[in-house]
């Protein structure tokens, strides 16, 4: 149907991260050899390697960014834009660059670990229904506190825990940013709903986790030593 | 108040775990060089050298975990029992030896890294109040789906992933397992609340994760590695 749409992926990467005690910015440290981000950028290119991608960075890193591809020989085209204080306003500003009709994967720039088949079952679903986000279901318990701090358990089947890439149409996808900023926006999809719309859930990777402390580190090093 | 309680864990390892991809079962696959459930053992002897252990194994396997506490020179003081079909059959049957007022904990034998500080705020907590389970942040937004696949944002900060161990004052745990079996049993915490008793949440520790597939044994031996 829609399989002649360009793809987009904005490679969201604003945040500067202080759980990492580490004096380079967390989305700059070395997994496998390579910058973090330009590691997570890569497996959008194994998934297609035509992909328009977008990267948003702390505005004060770019240099740093620029010379680090550079170093690492990193090539592949893409555009750099400075990110904003929430996460809501970096996607944000990487929107400015889609100016065409389109299907748009917002990516955190520091989930390296991305299947291509994750990806590709988002960008499917996406193409068919205007969105999908990529979820897995949680290994443990759930229970939910309310403001009183009782607590009570919840039908853990239910539960779903979101992942990125969230893909979605462009015209969706900006017409949602036009909107004010909430404390409630966690994600791009809770973005997205505020119109109305409804999400469409893909299977995610289990090991498509967020890395935001050293220990992550660690252990992201050990999963792509089985994957290699 | 009730310091002088004695102390007990049941350890519950009494699934066979067909996601490991092992002849031996995965409660013995080695971690650190020591079969990963004598390893979950003795982050309690840590904790308290003195406390009481029992271990729930799969009727079938008794006999290789006494030679392996053996080949091992495992000698802590414990008693080993048969495991039932489900969670709840094999939490009962250890309950069985705990015949005398004392704090229990139940831990999944294969939750290898719980932190001993993890361990004390449950027996701090279940002291003070009775019971104590640890939990976790989710660090992913989380949605719900309902039964006609439609889906919608849950409030994060709201949401708890449960741990165990689970610490129980032992009346209220043996009254809680008197009740017939219900497939809603998900933990323990599940069990008690039918008493309608309020369940406490202390703070666990991220990396005590559930080691269900080879990926996760990579994983823990990798955590393993920085805290040595």
């Amino acid at each position: 149907m829609q399989k002649d749409l360009k793809k987009y992926v904005i490679i969201v990467a604003g945040g500067i991260g202080k759980r990492m005690d580490s004096p380079i910015p967390k989305q700059f440290i070395l997994l496998g050899g390579l910058p973090l981000i330009m590691y997570t950028i890569n497996r959008f290119r194994e998934y297609d390697s035509g992909i328009k991608i977008v990267v948003v960075l702390p505005e004060p890193e770019i240099g740093r960014w620029n010379s680090l591809c550079r170093q690492y020989s990193f090539k592949p085209e893409h555009i750099v834009t400075g990110g904003g204080e929430r996460r809501y306003f970096s996607v944000k500003n990487g929107l400015q660059y889609v100016n065409e009709e389109s299907l748009v994967a917002v990516h955190d720039g520091v989930r390296p670990l991305v299947s291509t088949g994750t990806i590709k079952r988002c960008f499917d679903m996406a193409a068919l229904k205007g969105n999908a986000v990529p979820v897995i279901e949680p290994s443990e318990s759930v229970r939910e506190v309310d403001v009183k701090g009782i607590n009570r358990r919840l039908d853990r089947e239910k539960i779903r825990l979101v992942q990125t890439p969230q893909v979605f149409r462009s015209d969706l996808l900006l017409r949602a940013y036009n909107s004010k900023y909430s404390p409630s926006y966690t994600d791009d999809a809770t973005v997205v709903e505020q119109l109305g719309v409804n999400i469409n859930l893909v299977p995610g990777n289990r090991e498509n986790i967020k890395i935001t402390t050293p220990k992550d580190m660690v252990i992201a090093e050990a999963i792509i030593g089985i994957e290699r």
